[in-house]
């Protein structure tokens, strides 16, 4: 059997009774590590386990899909993933190997940002699709996820960012070596991901019906679940220079419409009251 | 201190550990027991917690605030809730409550069907405003949810349709009694479901702009997370015939445009392949 489990978002005792169930039985047992971090580090994970955990980097999971299911017919073989298993692609699509080689598979569901994020007090009902902010470059500065931040602020919804994450990345020098080298890991911040979003609405100031704006209201979360979350209610450009502390971060866009109880519920996170 | 405790969506096990050691250590542990069930009831729960609980029902989480939060200021109380603790409204405005009375709160988070919608194979970041189907009276029929339904199509996203539940809805005649009788609990199937949308299509089919029709493809979900899930992907019209067993159900009216990884995992849940 293929487990599947979530680890939910804040540290060790996150995961489920069912999931620390099967992390304890089975024969080897894979962390996911680059798509999202724990509060804890994998020692941390390791010691509650009672277990040695082998750490999964983008290349295991994206291209060793043989080596992780290699014996999960005959024998239990999980793989750990930070918030909940189906929050990202590569998971999805493991499942499926997984399958095709007629090798069953269990998903152990958890808490991820995604509905998590309720814990700011805006109603999870509310949020319209959410969009990932990622890092720009000199060359590459996408900003088509800006589009969707301002449709659902038109249709009155909240729009949820997740920052980008940049865990292993080899460097470009390495990219050509037979030994890669890697940058240090890097979390966009609210603050950052505020900046960038300033910078999309300066260059898009000639464009007349643009409804989103500097005032909008945002909500900044930081460490989600753990016992040193952080939120943050202030304008997207007080959000530019607010530091929130260590990762991982999240960014909300909220409605120009909130309800009473949202309203209410925000107060407490407000700066400049 | 007063914890709200998410229950995640399938049986005992489905608690985080976190969430078990609270449970054991609280003075008063309610459990909320009319938004959303579990597969397993409430004997198992206390069964597996080895201690009493307190049926909340809606009355109490309602109106009975000071109740539940008494005593909370000295001792541990907590509140079980199905799936994540920010999913209903009713609980958002009980932690303001306990802030008000300077009660720390604390709460543990879990899966809820907004994420764990997910293992269907659909991508998280394809979904729209998720929607809410109520079921109808012969004098209460609306339709606005579908409004929404359209919308979300039409910009290429999934909607999430969370389906009615009617547990300890008094009787009509027993509204002006002293004893309140209560109807049988009623939860709507995705095939009741369907066949209010394909009512609703028959209605405004004279309004030549709608995109949404009986050839739509939509996933039924039952009883996400347990171990009896069921999920069954076919058309609005089809889908107005299926019996998916028990409950809880979710309808998917997913989008037009379809990434070929949703394509793909969706096909095993496909009937009249």
């Amino acid at each position: 059997m293929f487990f599947i489990v979530g680890l939910g978002l804040g540290d060790c005792k996150d995961i489920t009774v069912k999931g620390l169930e099967i992390v304890k039985k089975c024969e080897r047992v894979y962390l996911e590590a680059y798509t999202s971090v724990l509060t804890c580090g994998a020692e941390a994970l390791e010691e509650f386990y009672g277990r040695k955990l082998i750490i999964a980097d983008r290349d295991l999971v994206e291209q060793g899909a043989d080596d992780i299911l290699e014996g999960a017919d005959k024998s239990d073989i999980a793989l750990l993933v930070v918030g909940d298993p189906f929050g990202a692609t590569t998971h999805t699509d493991l499942v499926l190997r997984a399958k095709q080689k007629d090798i069953g598979v269990e998903v152990v569901h958890n808490a991820s940002i995604l509905n998590a994020v309720g814990c700011c007090g805006l109603q999870l009902y509310s949020f319209g699709e959410t969009v990932s902010i990622p890092y720009w470059t000199k060359t590459w500065q996408p900003d088509s996820f800006f589009d969707k931040v301002e449709l659902n602020y038109r249709n009155k919804l909240h729009t949820l960012c997740l920052l980008d994450i940049k865990v292993k990345e080899p460097t470009l020098e390495s990219l050509t070596k037979k030994k890669k080298e890697f940058m240090p890991p890097r979390f966009m911040s609210v603050a950052e991901a505020a900046q960038q979003l300033a910078q999309i609405l300066e260059k898009r100031k000639s464009e007349d019906n643009i409804l989103v704006s500097g005032a909008s209201l945002c909500v900044g979360l930081a460490r989600v679940g753990s016992k040193t979350q952080k939120i943050i209610a202030c304008s997207l450009q007080q959000m530019c220079s607010i530091d929130i502390g260590g990762p991982l971060h999240s960014l909300i866009i909220t409605s120009p419409e909130l309800h009473p109880l949202e309203v209410e519920y925000l107060e407490q996170f407000r700066i400049n009251k």
